[in-house]
């Protein structure tokens, strides 16, 4: 009746493949590096989606939508922007097919060569900002607050479903203000959503932190990450908000008038999460036996499963009582399914449910509803227990809420326990390979011991956490003096 | 204190494009044929999406997403296809920029160029068909209802903010069944669906019908679609549903096993609307002062205008009787605004509201508060009217149900008044320059005499419609017999 998963602790990167294949997620597609996402996974994205849209447009964003296509030379007006993705980019070149006059199929029509090469969005600052040219004239322009849901297409060498594809959907916004002040204050508002959304959501608690400038977004001042931490102790950055200064203003000569009438260029901000949301999801709290999915973003959160007898009067009984907890359950918002198919045996819809997350699946047995009682399985622990049927509705609610409590808790346990403050070299290099985890140790600041660090271990400094305080130390490496510890990790 | 548009009588496409990029709906872009969606007209989409992903899901449809590029060897696995879309499509051809070393920029990495090349979708049957091949085995995988919300590409050469634009938003249905006749009966489901949003919704009336071969989805056994009339006389298709038949199953080679274990070709269907429809709704109901949204998708549907006096009590009486009616409306699901700017003037904001098509706005003026009465205007009609203060909500809430089916009849009554019965190519051919709109006409049923008389008066067979009766007749044009009257005009 199992799953047949590869286990964890077999191989946890087999683990994560069967999980998002197996489990309905994704699938892999014909073209190098996309990845196609299928109903459930994509029921979860959509779940993320509303949420995090209505928390934008609870700050005052609204939605636009700009091209998918970004003109060579708009790329290279901002230096450290190409610099990062000119060498990861998807290249239109031409617009027409023709028939082979040699009979070779349908080829490239030469004569349909762009005069000027169109770059596939790796990310839209640069066409945003283009625009924002015209939309902005004087400070009562200011600010602008624009999000966009879009593709972006990054050619990534080595991929991974959901974790690192070479197309994916995210959301990115971009801001412009009228002060440096303003500019940084959303920056760091866009980043406490993000982890208010990746906490109270995903049940996936979070680091706030700053990236080293090695790690800076292409073009951006400061990058703020929220880093979380999976079940081998990888780190992953599940979202970053960037404050961009006057990088683009410049770029793109985008000035205001201030209320003196002087002109100054305008401050920027651009924050993004991804579907690698969804990868995260999985990494973060899923078993042996399939998905564990909080009960806030499961697309289906409660399944009843009943257990028919060939007596036709109990099984109109089942159905009834299916029918008005169902009724029930919806009139309070909740998703719920009532799975009566007939063709499949229980233990298989057992497996089934627990493979794809389902928080709680109720049973409906003939003895048990005789007995005015039924079994409620909760996915997260596994646990099994009978309750009485009146009044079952509000059991499952409080059910669900604490299944989201609980998986919270959990992973912030998995987090603390697996989270080191290490002061030697040879302490550090040790735990990465026997305990990994978030490791704070001291660093003396500089891109090339970081970059040593990096090529010595593969641990990369995930960030300098924002409640890190002030403390004297030695580099971990160099034994130079630092002022204060940062949060180094191996990640994806 | 006017909005300074083209009229329509002036200049009904000058008009077009004043209120789209007045109106805050759309802008161009720096990239040829691709337009910026702005906030406005995103939120008009955003609010179409949202019924129509209902109706999706509420008839058994799950989204899913499948990849933005499509290998060049699948275009071509079906004739018809390839034939239909290769004259247009966005070609990919390399995966890296790099520094000319000769100092000039960036370049395209000739040493990054695709072993074969990439398409950017103008639509999804291949990329899809090519992944069902793994999903569907049995009967048991069937029917498999999938919906995407996607971007496309088709690379225009005479483009038209919202109407025809290279890069358009759309939503695309993609289903496989196990019999011809259930692919059918989906194939018109999925049209009743569209000609539901369009006149429940939109206030839109539209014309359910089947296109000639020649007007055929480019892979299709049959396209259906929906027709309306646009205020200069013009038809434009809003909408299509196409009985694919077994062509792309055919062509990717998906079979399934009956319930007798014989191998059959699937039968498929595919359906889609975009962004076109905001192009339809700006020209099916606007005006010289601007935008005239239906409530039901008005992104903002009431907006209340104090007009403030210089006495402070008089101020604090006004906006709490806002208060107390913001309240109240949002209660009721209404989406509500209240413009209490002190920096602009009441005339101005009224401009400004009538530009953007709010549907109702209420005026509180310091007089008519002492008289408990607000002062009411609807923006389809322009009326005005005094409303008592008590009970103000309700009368609201049934303004806007009553401007939601007054605008369909008015659009109605202009279809009715601009479809005409022709019976000889004289009038024809007078009709659509003095008083353009639907010709119902008789024609021989040839490709050749559809396509001659589309090089004589531009006029096309927008459909056979669904409820056309038999009617014996003479050609328009040639004089043959035909069995049937069709939907001749000119079109966007």
């Amino acid at each position: 009746m199992g799953n047949n998963l590869t286990s964890r602790q077999q191989d946890y990167s087999q683990w994560y493949n069967d999980i998002v294949l197996k489990g309905g997620l994704a699938d892999y597609s014909a073209v190098r590096g996309c990845m196609v996402i299928k109903p459930h996974g994509y029921a979860l994205w959509e779940n993320m989606q509303a949420v995090l849209d209505k928390m934008f447009k609870d700050t005052g964003h609204q939605n636009a939508y700009f091209p998918l296509f970004i003109p060579k030379s708009f790329l290279s007006k901002e230096a450290a922007h190409v610099e990062g993705f000119a060498k990861e980019c998807a290249v239109v070149t031409h617009y027409r097919l023709k028939n082979d006059p040699n009979g070779g199929g349908v080829i490239v029509d030469p004569e349909a060569k762009l005069e000027e090469e169109l770059i596939v969005r790796p990310t839209s600052e640069t066409i945003i900002w283009s625009t924002y040219k015209n939309w902005i004239q004087s400070y009562r322009d200011l600010p602008l607050l624009i999000n966009q849901w879009a593709n972006v297409v990054r050619w990534e060498m080595r991929t991974r479903l959901f974790l690192r594809t070479a197309e994916f959907l995210w959301q990115e916004g971009h801001t412009a203000h009228a002060t440096r002040e303003e500019a940084i204050e959303e920056t760091r508002r866009m980043l406490d959503i993000y982890a208010t959304f990746a906490e109270e959501y995903m049940a996936m608690p979070v680091i706030k932190g700053v990236k080293t400038a090695n790690e800076r977004f292409a073009g951006a001042e400061d990058t703020y990450c929220i880093e979380a931490l999976m079940q081998d102790g990888k780190a992953l950055q599940a979202g970053t908000s960037h404050f961009l200064g006057q990088n683009f203003a410049k770029a793109f000569d985008v000035q205001f008038a201030d209320k003196t009438n002087k002109m100054e260029y305008v401050w920027a901000t651009s924050w993004g999460v991804s579907t690698r949301l969804v990868g995260a999801l999985v990494m973060a709290h899923s078993d042996d036996e399939g998905l564990v999915l909080p009960p806030k973003l499961a697309p289906l959160q409660v399944v009843i499963v009943p257990i028919f007898s060939k007596d036709a009067a109990v099984r109109e009984k089942i159905n009834n009582i299916a029918a008005q907890m169902i009724a029930t359950l919806k009139k309070q918002g909740i998703r719920v399914k009532y799975d009566d198919d007939d063709n499949t045996r229980p233990g298989f819809k057992f497996a089934e449910y627990e493979l794809k997350g389902v928080p709680v699946r109720v049973t409906l047995g003939a003895r048990d509803i005789e007995n005015n009682v039924v079994e409620v399985a909760r996915r997260d622990t596994k646990e099994k227990a009978s309750y009485q049927l009146e009044g079952i509705e509000e059991k499952i609610v409080d059910l669900l809420a604490d299944i989201q409590s609980n998986m919270y808790n959990k992973a912030l346990k998995f987090r603390t326990e697996n989270t080191v403050e290490v002061n030697t070299w040879d302490e550090f290099v040790r735990l990465l390979d026997e305990k990994p985890g978030f490791i704070s140790a001291h660093w003396d600041g500089t891109g090339e011991t970081e970059e040593k660090i990096k090529e010595l271990t593969k641990a990369t400094i995930r960030c300098i956490p924002l409640d890190s305080k002030k403390e004297e130390g030695k580099c971990i490496l160099t034994g130079n003096p630092s002022t204060q510890r940062v949060l180094f990790a191996r990640a994806y």
